[in-house]
């Protein structure tokens, strides 16, 4: 409907995830009236996130070199793996400052429905990095859904007879969260994994 | 939180209209996966717009030329300009094929609490058009919302005195749609614009 350039772009854009028709419209006549120095700056961060940005070598999360922040600093302990599904979950993870070990990002989940299954993941890759006994823990922290509770059982299966501790992340109430508005598989988790406390 | 390329590129996606921290990200994962070609597409598509599409000297909307495609067409009738806010509401109209005319983009609607007033709009360039007595009927075709309500008033007050036909679209029941449904002012405009059925 607009003519050549303007399209293309609504086209491309209506190409990513969560971006429909409408919004792609929105954001290419925002792009249109924006400061051309705005929009050379994103053309150029799309470009050089496809030059510069690799997986690291070992754990799989994104990276500018071929290991990543995580893998590259001497000070994180070597004997603790926690398992993420993906990138993200590493961000958020290092968010709350607790973990000091290294992670394994699996590169998604056990997921029938979307043909996704253990082969697709990095779990070889993860046994490798298990061979020497240097790690003595790992820590299952994929998603609390359906796929990501599948993925850590198929996990836990293979690493509990190799003698290694193997944790998975509390279910409960979110912090700051309503007990009335949690859902009941929330609520039974929370149950099910109540703490004494000492007097 | 990410290393330097992969945050730029999610800084850059966040600043576009309607695309929040989360979605940047996602959007920022999901091109990092993508073939490095449909990466370069959209770069290029971001590029070329700002290049190439410019603002029709005449009538206000998008181009690729110096004249954009309607005022360039030599069957389009020169007498019935139709006002709109924006470059997309000419795509709108011209996807009913109803209407055979001119358009006139204005950049905008009046709306004080933005600090828009008539002067930033295209008005002197729609009298600039109007001077040589070509054009006899002026459609306003500003959304029916209270900015656009206002700027169709300003611009009546201007064009009515001027002895040419102003005309503003029918407010009322849209079509496929459910009278139960429908909100009080809504109902009330089909109310008054009722049209008498012939014999």
């Amino acid at each position: 409907m607009y003519e050549g350039a303007v399209q293309d772009l609504i086209d491309e854009l209506g190409r990513l995830p969560g971006v429909g028709p409408k919004s792609a419209q929105r954001i290419a006549f925002h792009l249109l009236a924006a400061d051309p120095a705005d929009v050379r700056r994103l053309a150029d961060a799309l470009v050089e996130v496809k030059a510069r940005v690799q997986f690291c070598t070992v754990c799989g999360n994104v990276s500018q070199e071929e290991l990543c922040r995580v893998c590259r600093d001497p000070r994180r302990v070597p004997s603790v793996i926690c398992v993420v599904e993906e990138p993200k979950d590493v961000v958020a993870i290092e968010r709350t400052r607790e973990f000091r070990g290294r992670y394994h990002v699996l590169g998604g989940a056990i997921n029938p429905i979307d043909n996704v299954g253990p082969d697709d993941l990095r779990i070889s890759e993860l046994m490798g990095r298990l061979a020497d006994g240097t790690v003595t823990e790992v820590i299952l922290a994929t998603d609390p859904n359906v796929e990501g509770e599948a993925t850590s059982t198929y996990l836990a299966r293979l690493l509990v007879p190799m003698g290694l501790r193997v944790t998975r992340l509390a279910s409960g109430l979110p912090v700051g969260g309503d007990l009335e508005y949690a859902d009941e598989v929330t609520l039974g988790r929370a149950f099910e994994g109540r703490r004494q406390i000492s007097a």
